[in-house]
């Protein structure tokens, strides 16, 4: 890129972003302070990275990429029940990523950090031959003897989702042009959930002490519950006409119901699977109205291991991939 | 690469190297659980990435590679006088990056995640079709109403470097097969600073309470003690003939003083450059004693702004560069 140098661009670019935040030093020193946690909270850190190719198609608009960036990390926050504190991001150009492109990409970044009023607090920008590479580390502040984690689902415990599943493999579908002919307006829905996700932070946060165990769905409903499981050594069973499902997507669907097994195993959804004891429906109910995130029961955990998930008839699906898994 | 997918890499490689930390929870959750630091103590943030072809050489061995993505982070933390407590890494894989180059890749890192004692928190693998990318965050603790900072510096104080200057950038001119002709034990440990940088944490943490300002030279001495004096705004003069050299820099130097602005303004040497009160010498000649890393007065801070080098004769030296900036 022609013009400004790394530290040139950090400093008219990243360096407004950090200024709400003391501890960033103005992206001026070797590293940033956090503030201190609350009394009885500690820090949880999160590391996600995306490349444009895999992760976000070359077309999507740099605004949203940033925003995407940043959301898959909070959501990875909003699984753990943590509230966001501030976020480091490292910025990969590639050869084509000009400065146009960096400040559209830092326009929508702005906008989500006074969003989620989470402050940049460090950042580095490099160059390489390849594609524009995005990586965040994300900090949260979580009661930390109450944290959510992905271990602690009981037998007998009832699976919920959040919000609507399967958008945003629908979504990613519509872009590239395929899937089936939907109204401008579904389709647009669709590539919006795909490039925009929502983190349900409210949501994770009010779960903390109602939940016994929490994920966030990116890698498709049935490989990420599966992951829950895993990590609590329980089994568990999804009726697939209770997976809450968008207009758009309930749409795609009567089109060509062939697509069922893409959205129950397709990634991109950054909606949170929890599991919670039976007597916790009301306030989960509760809390759902409270924060306006929906809130579904779509399964219940069980001794033993392994995930089944039942048909209209009750009849066990199969799949030929065990969850969508990025290129 | 055929064969694992991001997961399995991350299972089979990464998982390993998580072991001791606890608040890691294996890999296996949304987000790593940081230890509370100890009291008065707060929680430093860095991060830092490095791509294949920029930062590193592409034949460099790529168990070293993981060692310098590692050590230029443990250098942040070394600067603002932190203790290391953990990190978090995401590698972009390139089409070339296979698993027998990730296992060289681990081992190395492995090998500093015990020679540090600074565990992997949680990680991130992804693909793309770009060169070998490597993003860390290191977390360190340090006395939050102490730690060392970049701004500080005072007209009067001393301005002191850690170990030796140079090295990283000869290092890199002699790995191109460039450079003056020097013995083959003299090359091998040029290369070796380059591709190895040796994080001043020790010195870093003893620094604390004595010196006033602190700053790891990482895109060359002139360069970063100039962000010094921004930071703390203040001037500084430096007399080149003080600034400490290895004796293969020295050697270099002999046959071809002509490398003297690159020995100054190049990067890679991670050193520590710091202000201190000329009262605190003592303090720092023991300390540097007792940690074994040597530490050398070459200049002096002064009001006013900018930054002047004095050859031999006195005669302040023009730069073409202000500081040696990756490609």
């Amino acid at each position: 890129m022609p013009g400004l140098s790394e530290f040139e661009l950090i400093d008219a670019l990243l360096k407004p972003l950090a200024e709400k935040s003391g501890g960033a030093f103005s992206l001026s020193d070797d590293a940033a302070l956090l503030p201190d946690p609350p009394s009885g909270y500690g820090h949880v850190v999160t590391k996600d990275a995306l490349a444009v190719g895999i992760h976000m198609r070359a077309d999507d608009p740099p605004g949203d990429m940033a925003r995407k960036a940043l959301r898959v990390n909070l959501s990875d926050l909003a699984a753990m029940g943590a509230h966001p504190v501030g976020f480091f991001m490292a910025l990969c150009l590639g050869p084509e990523t000009d400065e146009t492109y960096l400040r559209y990409f830092v326009e929508g970044l702005s906008g989500d950090i006074e969003t989620f009023n989470v402050p940049l607090m460090g950042g580095d920008i490099i160059r390489q031959q390849g594609p524009f590479t995005i990586s965040i580390t994300a900090i949260g502040a979580v009661p930390k003897d109450d944290l959510l984690r992905r271990s602690g689902a009981q037998p007998g415990d009832a699976l919920w989702v959040s919000g609507t599943i399967g958008d945003g493999t629908l979504g990613l579908l519509v872009a590239d042009g395929q899937g089936p002919k939907l109204s401008e307006a579904d389709k647009s829905e669709l590539i919006k959930r795909y490039r925009i996700p929502e983190p349900r932070l409210a949501l994770g946060i009010g779960l903390v002490g109602i939940a016994n165990a929490c994920i966030d769905v990116s890698d498709g409903l049935v490989s990420d519950v599966g992951h829950l499981c895993a990590a609590s050594s329980v089994g568990c069973s999804i009726a697939a006409p209770s997976v809450p499902l968008s207009p758009a997507a309930d749409e795609a669907l009567k089109i060509d119901f062939e697509l069922m097994p893409s959205v129950l195993t397709g990634g991109d959804d950054y909606e949170l699977a929890f599991a919670a004891p039976k007597q916790a429906e009301k306030d989960i109910k509760d809390l759902s109205t409270e924060v306006g995130i929906p809130a579904t029961r779509i399964g219940f955990f069980e001794a033993g291991e392994g995930l089944s998930v039942m048909d209209r008839a009750g009849k066990a699906m199969n799949f030929t991939s065990a969850g969508y898994r990025h290129a």
